[in-house]
Formats: C-alpha cells, sequence, structure tokens
C-alpha cells in the first residue's frame, strides 16, 4: 500500500466533496430499512475480512510515534479493538430505524391531513481526533438513521481512516448506495474551517474530542452544533443517607472508570455525618489510589489519609478524569444545592438518602441531564439507559440531553395533505 | 407618570439583573399549576383594567415618532390591541403545562428505575424589536413553561415595556411568584452583548425581529439560540394538477397575507401546464396587484400582465413579504425540486398535483418544516396546526421545527431512582 495516498493527493476541493456528499442524501432517504439493516452487517464483515489491510495502514500511522507515546496507544488498532469496533456496528444495525416515526397526527377541521414525522437531519459532519474506532462509530450511526456521515478525522490516523472509509464505501457500492454517503475530508487542519463555513450543504456538526475542539467548533462554526461536555459530577451524601450505601456508591463512582465524564469529582458531605462517612471512605478510597483534595474543615477526619491536600476554591471546578477527587462539607441540601448550582457542569448528579421529601427535591432542583437518588453516576450512558450506541452524553438543553444516541440524529418535518384548502 | 423612569436608571447593573432571574427560577419550578394558570388569568385581567396607565406610557414611546412614520404603527397600543393581547395571554393560560411529561419510563434490568421528563429550560432571553405585544406574549409564554423571562426590548418602547413589566410583576408578586421571574432589560444597545455572553445565567436566547438582529445574535451569542428564521416559499404546480385548486392556492399563498413568512415567493410550473395556468392566474393575481418577475420563457404566456418584469437570477432568492413573485418554469418534478433544494429557506413548499406517486416524492424529498400537497403554504402556523400560540417559525433543524410553540420551550431530564446501585 502507497503511503501518502490520501484525499488530500486527489484533485477534488472540499467544496466539492460536501456538495456530492449534499447531493448523496436521497440514496439514504429513499433506501428501503431492509438494505441499511443489512449493508451495516456487511460492514461488521468486511472489517473483520479486511483486518490486514485495515492494520498494516494503521502502522504506517503508528510509525509515527514513539512506543511509549501515550497516544499511539489512542491510534492503535489489533485484532480485538477491530472484533468490538464490528460488534458495535452489527449492534447499530439491530436497533430501530429513529427516521419515519409519527410523533403526532391530527385531522384538522378544515379537512387537512397533518403529521409530524422524524426524518434524518441530512448531512452530519463529525470532527475529531485520533481514535480510529470514531469512523466506524459515527459512520455507522449515520447510516442507521439515514444521514450523509462527513469525517474530518486526525492528521495523525490518515492511512487508518482513509483504508476504513475505503472499505466502507465499497459495502455501499455493494448494496446499490451511494458510496459518497460516508465522505472523508482531508486531514489538514484548515479543512476544519472550510466545513464549519458550509452550511448550504452541512446540517449538523458533532465535534468529538478534547474541550479545545469543542469551544473551537462552538465559536466558528456556522453549522448548527450538538456538543457533548465535560461533567464535573457530585455525590451529595445527606445526613438521613444509608453510609454502606453511600460508601459503595462514592467509591464505585469515583474509582470504576476515572477517566470518563460520569465518574464523580466532588463529594459534598452533610456536616452531621461528615466525619463518619469520611472514617469509612478512607480505606476503600486508599486502597483505590484516590487522592483527595478536602476542605480544612475535613482534614482532622482524614488524618493519615495517604494522599491528602487541602482544597483550593478552583478544586471543586475541575474535572479530574483521573483517581482523584474534591471533598466539601455542607450544612444541609440547600447548601449542596447551592454548591452544585456554582460548580456544576449539568451533566450527572447523584444524592444519597434514605429520605424520600429530600430526594425528591433533590432530583426536582438539580438542573442537570442526569440526577440520581442512591445510584452511581456511572450509569450515565446510552447502553445502560437502553439507547444502543451513542455519541456522547450531551450537557447542553436543546434537541439532545444526556445520553446522545441515534434516536437523536433526526429532526422533524410537519406533512400536510389537503384537497385544495386555502386560508 | 415621570418620562424618564426606565430600569438603566436604577445603580442595578445588568449582570445583578441576570444573578437575580437566574436565582429566581425556582419560585417557578415549585409553584402548582394552578397557581400559574391563575397568574396568567389576572395578567389578562390587569392588562384591561390598567388600560389607561398603558397607553399613557405608550404616548410617551409615540412622542418620539412623525405620525406617518411606519414605525409608530408597530410601536401604537390602542384599546382594540389591549384587547388582542389580553385574549391570547388568557390562550395560553388554557394550554397545558409542558413541563413534567414524562417521555419514557423504564425499569432497568438491575433494579434502577428511569424517567425522562420534560422540564422549564430555565432562564429565557428574548431580544426584540419596537412591537410592545412581544413583551406580553414571550412572559406569557415563558410564564406558562415555568421559564424565567428576561426580556430586552427596544429603546422605542422603553416606556410602554416598563409599564407592562411593572404590571406583570406586580400580579407575580399577588400570587406570591418571584417578581423577577420576569425581568425587563435596560433598553441601550449594549446591553444586548452583555446578555449574549452569559451563558451562566441565561440558557436560551430567542431573537425575534429582523433578519440582521437574527443573524447578529446567532454570530455572536455564546448562549444557546433558537431562532425563527426568513421563508423563501415555492408552490410547484405539476402536469397533472387540477388548475382550479392550483389557482386558488397560488392565489392564497400569494395575497392573502404577503407580509409574512409563509407566503408564497416563487410559482414553480411545469413546462406542460405552463401557459394554462399563467393564462388562468393572470386576472386574480393581477387584481390583487402582485408585480410579478417571470423568467423569459414565460414572459409570452403573461402578455399585457399590468406589473411584469423579467426575473433576474437573484430575484428566485428574495423572501419577497410583499405583492411581488417570481415565476419559473421546470421540466418535471426533478428538475423543481433541484430548484428547491438550490433556492429554498425550508420553511414552507408546496406541490399542486392528482397524482399520488408525484406528491408522496415530492413530500418526502423536499427538505423543509412543512411540505404541502394540495394546500396553501399559508397555514404553516402554530394555531393553525392546533399548538396554540407561537414565538415564531423554526427553520432550523435541531430542537424546534416548524411552528415553535409552548411545547418546545422545555428541555429533558433523566431522572434515576435506586437503592445503592453500582455500575
Amino acid at each position: 500500500m502507497p503511503t501518502t495516498l490520501y484525499y488530500s493527493d486527489t484533485m477534488t476541493t472540499v467544496k466539492d466533496q460536501l456538495l456530492t456528499a449534499h447531493h448523496s442524501r436521497r440514496s439514504l432517504q429513499q433506501a428501503p430499512g431492509k438494505k441499511i439493516r443489512k449493508c451495516l452487517l456487511d460492514i461488521a464483515k468486511a472489517i473483520l475480512k479486511q483486518e490486514t489491510e485495515i492494520l498494516a495502514a494503521n502502522q504506517l500511522d503508528l510509525d509515527n510515534f514513539d512506543l511509549n507515546d501515550p497516544k499511539r496507544d489512542r491510534l492503535l488498532l489489533n485484532r480485538d479493538r477491530l472484533q468490538e469496533i464490528a460488534n458495535g456496528v452489527r449492534a447499530v444495525a439491530d436497533l430501530p430505524d429513529p427516521t419515519g416515526q409519527v410523533l403526532l397526527k391530527r385531522s384538522l377541521s378544515n379537512g387537512l391531513k397533518l403529521r409530524k414525522v422524524t426524518v434524518p437531519l441530512g448531512v452530519v459532519g463529525a470532527i475529531y481526533e485520533s481514535r480510529p474506532n470514531v469512523t466506524f462509530d459515527i459512520a455507522a450511526l449515520c447510516l442507521r438513521s439515514r444521514n450523509v456521515a462527513v469525517l474530518k478525522g486526525s492528521s495523525e490516523a490518515r492511512h487508518t481512516n482513509f483504508i476504513a472509509v475505503t472499505i466502507l464505501q465499497s459495502v455501499l457500492n455493494k448494496h446499490q448506495l451511494d458510496p459518497d454517503c460516508i465522505t472523508l475530508l482531508p486531514a489538514e487542519r484548515e479543512v476544519v474551517d472550510e466545513l464549519l463555513h458550509s452550511p448550504q450543504y452541512v446540517d449538523v456538526i458533532i465535534p468529538r474530542g478534547s474541550d479545545g475542539l469543542i469551544q473551537y467548533v462552538r465559536r466558528n462554526s456556522l453549522v448548527p452544533v450538538i456538543e457533548t461536555g465535560a461533567g464535573v459530577c457530585h455525590v451529595y451524601v445527606d445526613r438521613e443517607a444509608d453510609l454502606e450505601k453511600a460508601v459503595a456508591i462514592v467509591v464505585n463512582a469515583k474509582t470504576s472508570r476515572p477517566s470518563v465524564c460520569n465518574a464523580m469529582d466532588t463529594l459534598l458531605l452533610d456536616k452531621k455525618i461528615a466525619e463518619k462517612t469520611l472514617r469509612l471512605l478512607a480505606k476503600p478510597m486508599a486502597d483505590a489510589g484516590v487522592r483527595i483534595f478536602a476542605e480544612a474543615g475535613a482534614l482532622p477526619f482524614l488524618k493519615g489519609y495517604p494522599m491528602l491536600e487541602e482544597a483550593q476554591a478552583t478544586d471543586y471546578d475541575r474535572e479530574f478524569l483521573s483517581l482523584q477527587c474534591a471533598v466539601k462539607i455542607v450544612d444541609g441540601l440547600p447548601e449542596a444545592l447551592d454548591h452544585i448550582d456554582r460548580h456544576s457542569t449539568k451533566h450527572s448528579e447523584a444524592i444519597v438518602t434514605e429520605n424520600k421529601t429530600t430526594a425528591r427535591a433533590f432530583l426536582d432542583l438539580v438542573d442537570a441531564a442526569a440526577v440520581y437518588s442512591n445510584a452511581s453516576t456511572r450509569f450515565t450512558d446510552g447502553a445502560e439507559f437502553g439507547l444502543g450506541a451513542e455519541i456522547g452524553i450531551s450537557t447542553q438543553k436543546l434537541h439532545a440531553r444526556g445520553p446522545f444516541a441515534l434516536e437523536k440524529l433526526v429532526t422533524e418535518k410537519w406533512i400536510i395533505q389537503g384537497k385544495g384548502q386555502v386560508r
């Protein structure tokens, strides 16, 4: 395989690619549901069948990184990871078609027949970083929802992305679907701006990656953006909590997968149970290797804790994404609500309490995508909620909130059928 | 009543006002539904009862304009218009509460109880121009949906808006609702930027007014925006149309209220029926005073038409908002679809045909908020669709599409109740 074969070598401009992608959308919109499902199942097969080619292309990308560079692991594909990707595509094939759902149906008194139905968004632009599984994930979700996928991956993964899209397009072709329904843009950085300034061809942009990328897209896009955001998540242990449950929930929320957005960042403790709870938590948290940034008032209760620091004001706004957390003591529910209101990124927030009225108040008053009573924040996830694969967790309030899954890759359309009615 | 009494004279900063508005949201979220309804009915009463004060304040605003300035009519309130506004508020009082709707409910295999419910957006910022009825409309819709309304009206209407909000707040107060739930910002232009840069206090911005205002807000807002857009609307008369229906629909779509966004802008005619249709249309269109910009090929069929010009390429992108329209002849459905794809603003599009397959293809393939077969585009309207009062017609694809009514002034929240579950 030649090492310099990527799109930017062709004579096609980005605008041409976007126009072609835009025109290809009808091919998906008119395809029977069965064809889309079969095509997805064939994609899963092709990924495994062409393992050798994919891994060879991936090796070309890997060769640019030292063996101990953490970026290398993010780029790396192997047999296991390809199997996982293929399984993911197969799962998407089996999800119900989110388009064509009738949301409302009524006959008006003038005889007009009115329906509101879900339809594809049209062309979805995805901008992401080095992980090559995103190429397959987004392409599969877009195909299942009859959206054209325009992919802008990282230049670090250019060989892998090129072979991935070549395979995807050949399967589309085999099923008589327009191969431009999955379009790979050149990997160059400048292409991002061209994509963000093409609202005439692209209907929505999904940025996936670092906060810096998401902020850049949000500030510069003329195309509407669906963003998935950071999670500064709290667990509040109320004075009427079952402390055994509290300890299990806190340890799970912090340590089961600390690198993800639904992990706990700040533990809020009612002052009446603060000392007892911290004494119970010290051993399991220390065993898991958690560094604690505690407010001054909590330090005596953690005496002897191996990784302890006094919390700075800014620690309460940190999304740690690692085995670290902040601890704060509050005077009951009102102060907990006030702290969360100030510091939450509106992702996932939990209360532990046996008092139903207190739980209800917390669930009602906390402004977040997901609010929990007596459960770990770690459950905020499309698959856990029964929605299937997700693109991420949306912390915005418009269009999609919480797990942003297949069901939200649609828009609505009003269809009105008359017999000559005028107003 | 003093002539210089408006908010910018107080010592309160805009940031303080936004913070206070943000904190007031719980007052609405916890209020019983009956209280909200009663408060709205009392607002309708107060508008009529305080007619004298409102009209006096309105006169101060009107005094800045010449009698024949068209801006004066937009600003003007009188007994009839206040009655209309009060009726509108009463209608909103009777709409169902859009919050607290359970969209999904499931028990997971691990015992977690999961619900997705609608909740208020929180704080809604409205930026609008001179019409003072918008103050009452938006305040009523926000109150009904338990959202705090932060209003930035035009300085031209400052006295009217001040008395309006004073009345609204006194009714809130009477019902033990926090009066800051309806907050009027200073009328100065710079306040707009402060509002657009306050995502920590404001959840969504709704611009209402000229295209210039909407573009400015879209480009400068850090707060998510819901916009209602322009309509370049088409009626396509197919070769298999019932021409009697076609004439009625075209005349209605163009002339029944030419100043609104759902009026027809371009008439597309299949070449097989172009001549006959234009000959039938000439008299009613001329009688209504419609100026026609027709493509060269259509000019002979309109010979003798009193207000006729040859269409320029740019005429097909005009939203006329007046008694003018463009006419183009196309070679059947594919060319009609292609023209609409290029020139439509995705608002309202109609086909006239007796062929069901052709109608179905048009309804499926045209990408617009509302698509019609054999009916006038003028029906795109919240009240016509049975949704009640609307803020406008959304031509965007995310969150709200088509009539943007009360039902879309909400977001979703996932509520998860457990018994100590961890992942």
